[in-house]
């Protein structure tokens, strides 16, 4: 949660537009995927970085870039050129702890945005950094690691499927589409999760199931984080119809998404929710069980501590004590005790304490 | 409320616009009841999903289709394309977890409700998905199950009443008024459990008691998730006066939708409003319990403990003792114990705690 | 605050604009006041429902039909078509479960106010709908009871104060003031119960002060739900300034409203405040309390538990207990005893708890 | 705070317009001082409510009507006749539970604001209203009691500072500015309380320190309450910039005194903010002591009782009991005992109860 | 947080537009550093209050006027006087107390914002007021002590970076730029506090973890509010784009800086939620363990106690006790207590306490 600050330390003191990376240090190469495509073939070349140019983008036809890893500043510098992207832009695309955020310049589309997948060893959400231009009629997308986020898309492509639309902004909203799809199955991971703890939420009271809770609250709320000012740029995206940028045929397509990101988010909201219900009753549960041990312990105490008295009493040994040498004295004493303790336990019950 | 996390899972990675059935299984088949009616006469006709067709709509009347099982995508295109519906808004009628939505196209108006019904035997609200659409002169609506929702309506056209208004959209805030009927008596039911708790709240104090408490907060949650969006989509209808949609004489039906779906809003409210008192009441006596119990135990500790330890000290055996001789020793210690209890009273009983 | 679902019930399954009384059972005749005046005189006739009929309107005078009784519905479509009310303001005065509305029609104004008293027998407030149209030049109030709401608006007409104020915005403006004056003084009640309930705050603990405090805190709710919409219409009625049903010279009068209901609100507002300061206090308290419970029974138990060991120690029969024959040993174990006590109070003395 | 519903009483049932006193009883006579000035010269009179006339305004001259004391209505009436202030204006003067207001007429402004004092003996903030009028180039203001609210800005007048500076905006908002300060010297007393039982908030943990937390934080409630339509007035002034009552000189003044308004709102928002986070650690660490208190008696009693039950075991007096006549018997005794508080001491290490 | 109640004090009752030193007292002189620059060659210069003068400023030169020492109200005035700086600004200049505040006059901009750091003595936020006005071209910085914040701005300047851009909204930006960078800073160590004391959250529950706690909460709380008016000052600047004060080429600049104090902002407030959980999490725990205490202490006592009862029986001193003859009775009753205690531990193993 406090990467930015530690991640921000690297920046601190820079002058503006300097593209730098600011993240986990990267072991691997940045590489490109170049994928250009019509209705009738598709092509696909992956470059490293050194060998990246840009053909001639033939008539009716749609490219798009596909770049993994960002910490390659010169690269990014490289692509920035040829596709004329200010150097603000790759200033965000290098920084992976920008915020999602989308920006239209004079003859660009800039956008970015979180994918967010369930880490099962670190028991955590993990998040990734993706950008998505759109500028000269390519499309290009830079992403920290070599995930496979868009595999899907690109395989709809190879199999020949949306080829026909050559509006950039229908790739577009299928990467976002895509994106959208990856949230939702994390969404699904942490719901088991919700679910298994709540099976046992009344049978086991420990700090440890306290602490799950705790834990799994933790990152639906940093899930929300991640994913709402996304809604927010679908939200403004849509509002703003009759930008140039986004063709009619695209809107029924960001509606789409757009509905999908607020199930989304009205689903953490629910997980949040189902979560904070558990934590009350987690309390109210403790309390309860908490009042039922008093209430043990102040019965059995109350009855025998008294009793113990009584029996303490003629332990003593003053020579003069006349009741220890009734004959029946010590019937009278246990009658007597007996009574006491029934006594008491009619009080307990008109109490209803038992 | 995560049957969207489970239910999505079927439609990822897909592209838009496929008309995908997202729900659980059903096992029937769907049935298609077509009613055409006028002020003289009406006509109905039940057919299955093979041997739908629609016969030209005669002048002067007004025609309901009413189709009962969404989960058949085939039946769901052939009705969309003599209806002329667009495949998005298919997708929608097919996807069961779709949240309640309005939607104005050129030629037609497409709105997402959610029916909802108290489940006696599961103890919790069930849902329904409801979908209606008014294109060329044409009302259909789009049942999940075969119930009986819409049977009011359907029974006073039957009866000749109304039948004069041939304003589809009369129509249609006839079958949205059902809906929210509906709610009014799934919100009597919850009302009902809430006041049976309510009687018993302060006499049993059990983890019962105490979840059902919260489960009735999770239904009357789950409730107001499902009617909020409706009533916001019946305001924006509401605001768009100017709508060709929408004519003059309809928009007073629309106006008593409208109230009536505000007035389940404020009841939802109020239902949590008075269980979340009902869990501050119960916190609260349980805790004033807790107080009660421990006061008891400490009065009774608090005197008895002190004594049984001067009765014990004279029940040590030592040789050397000189009370133990003392002809009025008994008596002395006794007069001491029990000026010590009065003693502990008068301070229990200062500090109010008797 | 079920009511309406009580009542709703009635009406289910109902076609829009048919008029239904929907209330509680009423064993009355509604009957019907006519107070027709101008500045110099005043003319009263009372009729009982089959007698109604309005004669013509003399010029520069002003009409108020005051209709006690809105359980006969055929009465109120009678007064309904002399007045030219449609039958939606009918429905709405009929059924006492609307919530308040303000309402413009082309030759009409209508508006559903609550009249909030505070029931002493029941101890909780008792709301009354009253209903007040202004149509033809002629002011009608639509009452449920026979209560004495609007005498003293009455008297002062018959005293001939503001007679020549011939506007019905001036007689409609002072009827709302005369609901709002039954407001503050069914505020000063519920002010002077909380007021009660305060002073012994911190004497008595007990579940039944306990449920006091959220008694009147739900009262507080229930007004402020009752009274928030009379509120909101006022507002926008005082925003439409251009309004043509509204004269200038009313206007003073309809901020006077305005203001006072403003104060209403913020008085039911700060009550609340106070109450849920109550319960916070409350809670504090009984912590508190538990806490100095705990440390006195802890001291006692702390001391004399390990003494009454030690006793118990020399009480046991061992034949080889050398300390038992030791001249002084039992001057000793008191001796003993008696510092084991003093360093624990000073232990308890270092940790504030004496 | 239920001021305004005593006092309201007083009105309930009368008329609109009509000038009626409302507030505590008064046993002093109003009294009228007029100040009248320009850059040469200052000329007071102070008069009674008998000899109250206005002489003409000489040219180039401004002039301040100071009125202490508004119970004695007919005094309002003659001044507001002179004035030409409307009615309704008089009656919000005469009402000392208004809440502050800003008033725009054709001819006159008006304005209602509360001063606040710390009343060190009653150990509350008392609040006194004042309204202040521009009418007829003469500014007029009227206070309940004889306080010197004003006296610093008169003082500086009689000095000859900005003497000449004749809009009367300025000394309007000069008078503003003295009701601010007021605030702030009310809030440093607040402030005092507030640090003061911040000091001893970890060692006394008692009733009383948490009654003043509570009143404390009641008072800056209060407070804001009385402090927060004024600062909705000044920021509604400063938003009508047109207004033809406000010269572009009198503005930046009016920006100074906005601008305190808000910082003192904001700090009774920390000063609520700080005790709201008091009562929070007086609450967690009531709980924590809680927590050792049970710690110490369990860990005393859990060792003790056990030893006491084996000591009581061995005072038994069956007549058969051979380890009674053992020879290490005692020892071995009082060794097993040793062993088993060693092994509970170790236990309650272990879960850090020690 | 009550500083501005202390200092206010210093300015109750004076008039407006007074210049008046607001602040702690400081024992160095004000000094002024100007430095003039274009592409091609930087100057500077320090002075003394005594000889502040300005020079005539080159063509195509930007001149930086960097004041420490705000102290010296004459200076000010002279500095104002030079740079026809209003009265206004110059009082709020002088008052250390003034919220973040933006300003646009005729023919300057002026802002005030303030500079964070964390004072590790005294283990808290400390905090500095910086000045920034644009007038006549020239650059005006005012700091209240003589700390480092734009000496990276400075040295880059010095450097010969970004000496081309003359437009003085990018030293603007810039400045501001590194006072954000100062507020990142500032939230590293606060963040490296919290998570210090999060690792020891579980283990060590004492009142100073708790009030360390507290304190970091109140930390985060007192840099949101200083942070918080910086922001939506930046917010309507950008609005502002037609401002005639805001060259086009500087608001990419200026989005970078807003953007910054945003991710500043939500880091404060995840800080901040973090800090809620854990107290959270404490509360939470605090209860289990002492659910967990007092489970012992019942197990323990429960048993004990009714055992111990049995043994004082058997040590009464009664004559006719024929139990005490019996052979086996000792036996008898030591079997007698085994069964009791298997009992209680099996009811104990049963309720899941053990």
């Amino acid at each position: 949660m406090f990467d930015f600050l530690q991640r921000q330390a690297v920046k601190a003191g820079q002058a503006f537009g300097v593209v730098t990376y600011v993240g986990p240090q990267k072991d691997f190469a940045s590489s490109i995927h170049i994928i250009t495509y019509n209705v009738d073939q598709i092509q696909e070349r992956t470059v490293s970085a050194q060998e990246f140019s840009l053909t001639e983008l033939p008539e009716n036809s749609m490219r798009w870039v596909r770049v993994v890893g960002v910490h390659d500043t010169g690269l990014l510098e490289r692509i920035g050129q040829s596709l004329h992207l200010p150097s603000m832009v790759l200033e965000d695309i290098a920084d992976t702890t920008q915020r999602p955020k989308y920006e239209e310049g004079e003859d660009y589309i800039f956008m970015v945005v979180k994918v967010i997948g369930y880490d099962e060893e670190a028991k955590k959400l993990a998040v990734e950094q993706v950008s998505i231009a759109i500028t000269q009629g390519v499309l290009a997308t830079f992403q920290e690691n070599e995930r496979n986020v868009f595999d899907g898309v690109l395989e709809r492509l190879r199999r020949g499927r949306h080829r026909s639309k050559l509006d950039p902004h229908y790739l577009f909203f299928s990467l976002l589409d895509a994106v959208v799809d990856r949230y939702v199955v994390a969404l699904g991971v942490l719901g088991d999760h919700v679910e298994d703890v709540e099976e046992t939420l009344l049978e086991i009271q420990t700090e440890e199931a306290l602490m799950n809770i705790y834990g799994l609250k933790r990152e639906t709320v940093f899930m929300r984080k991640q994913v709402w000012p996304l809604r927010e740029v679908l939200l403004s995206l849509w509002r703003k119809r009759k930008s140039k940028h986004v063709s009619n045929e695209s809107k029924a397509y960001l509606r789409e998404v757009r509905d999908h990101i607020s199930q989304v988010i009205e689903t953490v909201d629910s997980l949040n929710d189902v979560l904070t219900g558990m934590l009350n009753v987690y309390v109210s549960v403790t309390d309860l069980r908490m009042n039922q041990i008093m209430k043990v312990l102040t019965v059995v105490a109350t009855i025998f501590i008294p009793l113990t008295f009584v029996t303490s009493l003629y332990g003593m040994n003053f020579e003069n004590m006349p009741e220890l040498h009734w004959r029946w004295g010590y019937y009278i004493i246990l009658g007597t005790m007996l009574g006491l303790a029934l006594i008491m336990l009619a009080y307990f019950r008109i109490k209803k304490w038992l």
